[in-house]
């Protein structure tokens, strides 16, 4: 199957590109970038020299050639692509905001108009699987609402309130320098920002209501010294209080046979260049601890991305993510 | 006047050095340790050569000679100094956990019996300053403990959940090398620990009380990779929503006049080396989050107990605590 | 071909574990360890949870039945192996120290008598391919000097003096904590260390002699914040000046057909993982700066261990070792 | 005496505001910055909350009213304040490279035109302190050139080679966000640059001269994930071999009652903050590694500014730079 990333030149078209080298179906034929268009992919991603003679290319969206899509290109502009493929028979999966809410979450939330808009599958397949299952197009969700998501899932409909404390590596901020990343406002920091607005706190809320969850859900996200990762303590307020050995049925039943989701201490090195989400609960009665951890540019962008394409088109669903992850 | 370290050889011990090295009044004369006895302080603090011919001693606790002495050994150890060092007359303050609580509460959670156990002030000033002053022995709080109730403390009357997600440098965990401390285990990684039973639990519980509380109290620390600081985010639950400007003016009402509270944007670079505590808060009417960052070396252990003895002998508060911090 | 790794709690073993999991024709079947003996691979390497179920085993040398070994133990225990498995017609690589060198020098620089000597392939196969093939024993080559060697190699009959100043991720200290790798004494420090008097120096100028090389040979390693990979800068004295298109040419030629170097600007992320070399050189007539990227772990360890196994088994010489690296 | 900060936004401009902060004669009263004329220099430096009232002002040349000025300007915006500031008496400190070389090798050098040239005294004050005395206007060192000539110094003489590699904390690179100092880019890795061509060299190899030594001298300098600091690993070939004493020696009676260098194990940390350059040296009889830990922004440059400032005027050489370093 030929691939198209639209946006192959930041961190998420890199890790598509990475990912989609151990895929046995897929194949990356076209690698879309504005900036870049004309120079070799390696140029931009020197740790894939040698595997790839890809060049940049910058097609219209009416011209992209391929039998499956992936936007990787930011909010506002990944709406402009959608119809275009789909209408083309391309199926699609846009790792952008752009679908992830109902339109008028979204418009308020982001300040933009949506152009282009219609209801699509949210693809966090741990949750909501049988929605992506022969879909012809997908949103991939936010790194962010991924880890918390999962990490609190099975807990949703006991939960009072949630309260997610997360903390991100760098990457997440994505490839283009600003004083948020640069290098001495990170190092031996631990900067919170966005500390009661941030943007991916309204797909927190839908996925916990999604889960039968009435839970008051709150968010603070932290910018830590960490290249790739994100790490969310769940703080969880019980309705009733619940004992550890209860809280740990709960997620082993929650999670059966789930290939991505570990149940054990969570560790970011653990789950480095992998799809996995690391999951531990520690209850204390009315209160329970539950943390996950992803790779935020993996589970959290171009690996669910990848996991999404598989159960779209009806291969093993864990399809080119099946390389073990990096330690230490 | 003649101050003793006893148990020098540490971080806090280091940093006592280092801070009065520019106290008006105070001067380093002993600082012990069994391990390094007949050692040139600087072998050990190699930062301080040039500053200092000071030589570790391994006195008994009845033959120290000073005016003031620093008790910086662990907890267990801290209880075999206080008595013999106060029936000679020299005032003390004790930087571990041995009179931090009541006996009972103490020798629940550390395990261990408590062999001279009294009620001792202590000594968080900006909350219980009175105390300090004129006492001859007070209890220098714990790190955490710190940072979390100078977060919260100005909302505590009126908070029902607060829930204290801290993040930790590493040098809290002393300069004893562990698994815990191996430099792969630690740098691209976020660690929770003790995730619900942490011991210094207890303590925020007890300030919150102090201050008229009644919020239920949780917290869970993450070792960092960061060296130095502490910092808190705590998440509070309103008994009523509150708007911002209201808990801003109780903030800048609570601390008036305290010169180790600013209240700005909290980075750890910015109190770092220093007995700063930085603030800020941000509502959204039913949850709070107040952060504060400290250097959990300086106010939380070595500056603070500094900060305390200066209130028992009468100096000017921030005596020996003016240098300013460094950053980047 | 069943493959048992002698010493598989280490990074080293780790990683041979890691990488076999995507050989075609390797499978780990055992997995020693003194220390955890009867614990599962997942206790020690989490990363690999959901791969495999292999539990520790602690067999005697002559009791260990497998097609071939990797020995990841430190020296001195090595060599209690290698004939115990040779006699039984397990074809072995070890990764210490215990063969690299003739047995006089090995004797003196390691302080330790040798008690089953003999000569054995050295195995950098871009230096010595045809020593590997069809061996039954080879002796991998240290970390620094496999980045060492590669990056002078080309010059090394052209030079006067080579200085190789290396610096290093502090998993090649391995996984064992001492005051080296305490994070606060690693972090924001670089940390140089046998200033003069490093083992790995002697294997470096057995390799350039081996290369045809008379030059002086140097070596300073130091201890960076990095949790992987080794840079190396080889600063070379030439003996006659060489423009910058002259060494450039040497260096294409010299690595023609070579799959695991790259000629390109060395960065660690972009090698992480990969039993990758990227090497570039410039040039200012007298001297020439070349500098080597690798993962010390892979090619400096259990990659190029692996890489040997495949040439002495007639494999692919990358099997096992295709999966792209990870940036950042 | 009141001082003006040209260019006082920046991180040099900031360590000029902390360490002058605890000066007993000289008081910042002007602090200037084009791009935050008008806001409070607490908001550009927040550690400094509480210690100054300064805004930051945007006056000409001519109306910048002082007793003494520090330029920590970029070169070529220097050399338009030097004559300006000294017809009305201010004495001036550069710390830009605007006059520290001949005017023919800074133009050919730094690809510019000198439009106010004349020569001024180099204050690296351990090697050339009598021409700093009595001057009105002092040239500030480079970051590299101090930290590497002070390594070599006392071996100038006896040098056929000298090589430099350097490894310089990103603080050095300014508070400008580029993709250099995007934190992924650096964290995790070490980046050599300008690998024969730094800018640098040039007064390296002037202060070797000026110190009688004929060697070589090259220079590699590498971008590495520390904050601040200067690591200088000099490996110099000797004309003749030396032994380890006779080198210590050597370096003992050269810096003999110099304030600001401590022969000790060099530790990027022992030194942050300060304006303390560690030195140590082992020889192996032809080459001897000599290795200098500096702050970059400290004795690197705002520090030995105010080193310089004290020369000039008659104070204590290290008045308001005695405050002692903050380990860890």
């Amino acid at each position: 199957m030929d691939v198209a990333i639209v946006g192959a030149s930041g961190y998420a078209g890199g890790e598509l590109i990475r990912l989609l080298m151990t895929h046995p179906e897929a194949e990356v034929t076209v690698a879309t970038s504005r900036a870049l268009e004309g120079r070799p992919v390696t140029d931009q991603h020197p740790h894939l020299r040698g595997y790839t003679d890809c060049v940049f290319t910058n097609p219209a969206a009416g011209d992209i050639e391929a039998d499956f899509a992936f936007l990787a290109v930011p909010h506002t502009a990944a709406m402009n692509y959608v119809s275009p493929l789909l209408e083309r028979g391309i199926r699609v999966v846009d790792l952008s905001a752009d679908y992830r809410l109902p339109r008028d979450v979204y418009e308020r939330i982001y300040g933009v108009s949506h152009t282009d808009w219609f209801e699509a599958p949210y693809g966090l397949p741990e949750i909501s699987r049988e929605g992506v299952k022969n879909a012809r197009f997908v949103s991939n969700p936010g790194c962010f609402p991924t880890g918390a998501t999962l990490a609190a899932a099975p807990l949703a409909p006991h939960a009072a309130h949630v309260i997610y404390d997360s903390k991100t590596g760098v990457s997440g901020a994505g490839d283009n320098p600003s004083a948020t990343t640069h290098y001495p406002n990170v190092a031996d920091g631990i900067n919170p920002y966005k500390w009661t607005s941030h943007r991916h706190l309204a797909e927190m809320k839908q996925e916990l209501a999604r889960l039968g969850s009435t839970a008051a859900c709150y968010f603070t996200p932290h910018l830590v010294p960490v290249n790739r990762g994100i790490l969310t303590t769940a703080h969880i307020l019980l309705d009733e209080p619940m004992g550890q050995e209860e809280v740990e049925a709960l997620y082993r039943e929650f999670y059966r046979g789930e290939y991505f989701v570990r149940l054990q201490r969570p560790m970011l090195s653990a789950v480095r260049g992998s799809n996995f989400c690391d999951i531990a609960v520690e209850s204390e009665g009315s209160r329970v601890v539950a943390v996950s951890a992803i790779d935020n540019l993996v589970k959290g962008a171009a690996g669910q991305a990848i996991q999404n394409m598989n159960i779209m088109c009806g291969y093993a669903e864990n399809a080119g993510l099946t390389v073990p992850p990096c330690l230490p």
